[in-house]
């Protein structure tokens, strides 16, 4: 009998159920011929359900998402603007919670240009490089207060939370992907010369860590320089380690530069595999075009790569991102947009001729 | 007699005492013909005087510096990396210390794509927004703290304290400038989806104050989406009003976008004049090209246009602006590098012929 993987999908809202229904069928195609299949359980999650019931994630659904292999997930996240869901805050309810939860102390977000995909930069070079962010510490934490509210004396704070160990582990994990790379070079990105505490965490930690990674190189840029060389000269990244929010702001700014978002995929990963690590584009519900058929999956399906090559089955991921950079390749060729549904196809196409 | 204007002076570190020496010459060549002089008081602080005196800011020296009329500072910083400035952190103990000490609560940061000058946008568009980062408050108040250091036990906090008081009279100042720009737009820059006590007090002030200013209309964006934005679409940007954090790095990415921090000015800014101003270029002390001649000095002459016009000189200031603009019109048909100090006296030439 083959082993059987058990992937809960959270479609979400939005864009989120259309470029999920086409990455459930390339994750398909790409192991068909496999000793291995995939049991899919679907999770009405985000805010529509949050509008229906008036439940975000329960106790329940979270036992249930945890007991799962792996999780896809498309974007969760109602209309902006919209007065029913102010209160609701569906990305720290779920999206976050989830990470946290879950301990996706990874957040794995690479940026490639592909051959042919536009760029905004004029000269952007061979921009191949991966951002590895911190996933359930710095900002993120929800550790923020207030007192006054309302009032012209109303003082708001923010913490963040960095832990010797929370730091440690997401280095190293890091380190071991900078080894594994052609370049194996290491940049932390930081602000040391402000957040003076926090700065000097990371940078001992990195200059510790180094010494047992003598063939990884390490540079470090405070984040204000490094978004200018992430559009003067992004050739000069490789593996990028950064905290949960600068994380949060580099890979936008990365995904921008490398074709934009419709092309950024994520992995949420507790590498040693406690909890089920979770894999989304990195963009958002974009609910102004859901239910077109306009949205690009390409992300989506690179996701499904990252979650087959973290479940092993890296056969099958190469399948897969070659099969998307071929059609990436195509599809500047081609120059019409295509629908959601008819690049789930095409990539499916290249994966069973 | 003419009224006299008491500068004082901070030429710092490394390309700092060049760039400075062609801000001065600008900017006595720009009022010479106005019934104004400027008298300059030079100190000599940065971590040349660090490493002499093991002082980076006395008491006396900012007293000193609180009692002059305005601020022109060049860039203050050692060669990264020397051991000897390790615990010096000059740019807390002095940049910082001014800022937050003169309560510089506007950090104003023009972003402008000059006429010929080539950006790493493959299609810049008009780029033509201005920045209103705040000065004294965010991530930077100073507010973090650490124990078990050292240890794999270590905890390293970082406080972001925003208040009423602090965010609305930057708020304000922000509404001020759109209003008085032809486009009349404003955007507010956070990350209130995850920073939810520091994003609602931020959210609430802009839609409170926005009610004053029918006539400035008013979006939101996440920083990650900023980012974005900056570089797929940087034309949609009028004013930007955002934290201090958020603002050292957008304005980071916007100066990138623009040409570089080669001519990137801000202006330090105590609107009620309590204080004195304080004028700088955007860039650092670049130690490696420091006493050479090639630093561009229009980012610190830029920075002066932006000192007159606070000091209420805008006939003065709109010359600087003006020669600056032609300036940098005919160096782009040159082709060829100028020394730091002929791009001073080309200039001067402009506007004394
Ligand atoms: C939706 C939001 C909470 C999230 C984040 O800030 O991490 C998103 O921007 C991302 O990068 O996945
Ligand atoms: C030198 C540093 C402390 C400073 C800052 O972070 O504000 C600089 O980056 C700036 O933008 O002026």
């Amino acid at each position: 009998m083959s082993p059987l993987i058990k992937l809960a999908v959270i479609p979400g809202d939005g864009i989120g159920p259309e470029v999920v229904a086409e990455a459930v069928k390339v994750l398909e195609a790409a192991t068909a011929a496999d000793d291995v299949s995939f049991d899919a359980t679907w999770f009405s999650l985000g805010a529509a359900r949050f509008l229906e019931t008036g439940d975000v994630l329960t106790d329940e659904d979270l036992t249930a998402i945890a007991s799962h292999d792996a999780i896809l997930l498309g974007a969760v996240g109602g209309v902006p603007g919209d007065p029913r869901l102010v209160n609701a805050n569906i990305e720290r309810g779920l999206l976050l919670k989830l990470r946290f939860s879950l301990d996706h102390y990874v957040n794995l977000r690479p940026s490639v240009l592909f051959p042919g995909v536009p760029s905004p930069l004029a000269a952007p070079g061979n921009v191949d490089f991966v951002v590895v962010r911190e996933g359930t510490e710095g900002p993120y934490v929800g550790n923020g207060g207030a007192i006054r509210q309302g009032t012209t004396h109303e003082v708001a704070n923010e913490v963040s939370v960095n832990t010797a160990f929370g730091v440690e582990r997401v280095v190293r994990y890091a380190f071991e992907k900078a080894q594994g790379r052609p370049r194996r070079h290491l940049t932390l990105v930081h602000k040391t010369n402000v957040l003076v505490f926090a700065g000097s965490l990371w940078q001992r930690i990195v200059s510790a860590v180094a010494a047992e990674y003598p063939d990884v190189t390490v540079d470090y840029l405070h984040v204000d320089a490094a978004t200018i060389f992430l559009v003067s000269n992004p050739s000069r990244f490789d593996v990028i380690v950064t905290d949960n929010l600068f994380g949060d702001i580099l890979t936008d700014l990365a995904a921008a530069i490398s074709g934009g978002i419709g092309l950024a995929a994520s992995g949420n990963i507790n590498p040693e595999g406690r909890f089920p690590s979770m894999f989304e584009p990195v963009h958002g519900s974009a609910p102004d075009i859901a239910g077109k058929q306009v949205a690009d999956p390409t992300a989506a399906i690179l996701s499904v790569a990252l979650l087959l090559a973290h479940l092993g089955l890296t056969d099958a991921a190469a399948r897969v991102s070659a099969a998307v950079t071929a059609d990436i390749v195509a599809r500047a060729a081609l120059g019409i947009p295509r629908s959601t549904s008819a690049v789930g196809d095409a990539i499916v196409t290249r994966l069973t001729d």
